[in-house]
């Protein structure tokens, strides 16, 4: 197995500006490791919701998570600004995979990188469904084909 | 005890944008009551770093939380961008009175608005020492008469 | 205004018993003071659940909280084992007051004390609602008189 | 790529509680994606606190985490009462490898199933240190070989 190295900003089609806050660091003084999965899911749900392509309280298809994973390259800390950049590196029938890499303003690295695996399904029967349309559309918007 | 009610913008001192972020937004599909108080921590120590009074690996004196306390009049919800308006209410020889209000962007008043104490100690006793000049000079920036 | 003054055991109706996270603790090396609010809400929706009066998906009338409030006379950190105190201070049509203490494991009285307050709305319209009989119920169970 | 499969009991070493909270809950109302890291963290490090082999405040080597993954097989909620089972899976120079699953109550296979990598840095240079003896003692007691 390779050893994982940071990406470059051109690895991502988006990036989404967030505020660090001051819980983010834990007792060793940097962003703890689990807060960067709640920074992938804020950027990736942002996207979508601004490109139409979701509704938290009405789309009938939601994504449920099945699989994350995150390198950790160098650390963040609050008060940072930190961006997102996001890419869907992969779509299936009914499942996305989105990377999502965290920098510091003005980064040319990630400072960590990692994904996460959404299956979409009937927000009822929770079972998959297809990508609905919309949401397809916003996913193509940030293809980019690997390396 | 007269119905607590909403702060219009001049309460505040700075406003500090946060971005809201996909866990903010509880089961009932709005921040969380507890989350606006991350946002309180927040908007007060980055105005206190920003304005050189605190360092979080350095700083002598360091501020301990005794009292908070929070009014909820509307709710926010991610994906909304809000601000976090700031002032301080009371400068005591140890201690400040925090008061920050939330804002969703363009808001006249307050959707929260709510206080901390901070107690400033000495990082190794955790004894209460006199506010330190640089302190002293940051809060008195923004600080405001009650009205 | 007198100062606070922490509890004793005697003040609450009921004990929760809570685990802290690595994460509860700040970069000060203490539980941060938003996560005891957390703490609260655990306490209290977790017996209204087992009370049978909360059933979070479909439970008609749901609890917005419009007023909290905390003092911390003395820290908790990760890995303390803590519990909650819970008891109802105040009852009226759609509202409730809760009180929580959080004890570490064979403490006397409170590290810190808080309340929030629940306004009951409908899940739809969000208006107020009467509290329905279940709920009456258990919030009476755990009614104390104030001293 | 083999698809995941939930993981028995037997795959784990020792198993810590872990009480849920009503905000680890999403707006889709099951435990969030990312908050089964925070279970992670905790888990192994209240086993590492109590072993003696990791002292929060004092220890001079401390674990900086440079690699987590998780898989999802099916919810948990609050309130549910959790397990966290723990292993090690490898152990290097300056790194230890934790796997992690998450179980409620009774259950017989994970609903999570993740890990981190920690590498052991001094605390003050970050420059990584040979796993200090009380360290490996602990890693060693709950070290299971790959199936």
């Amino acid at each position: 197995m390779s050893r994982p190295e940071p990406k470059p900003r051109s690895h991502y089609a988006r990036f989404i500006p967030i505020s660090t806050r001051w819980m983010d660091n834990d007792v060793y003084g940097h962003v703890n490791n689990v807060t960067y999965y709640s920074y992938f899911d804020t950027a990736v749900n942002l996207y979508l919701i601004q490109a139409g392509a979701l509704d938290i309280a009405r789309s009938t298809a939601i994504g449920l998570v099945v699989d994350t994973g995150c390198q950790y390259f160098a650390s963040v800390a609050f008060p940072d600004a930190i961006e997102a950049g996001i890419r869907v590196a992969h779509t299936g029938r009914s499942s996305v995979r989105y990377e999502v890499g965290i920098f510091a303003e003005g980064d040319a690295q990630t400072r960590a990188a990692g994904h996460f695996v959404h299956v979409y399904v009937d927000r009822e029967t929770r079972r998959p469904v297809e990508l609905p349309a919309a949401l397809r559309t916003a996913v193509q918007a940030i293809a980019l084909p690997a390396e």
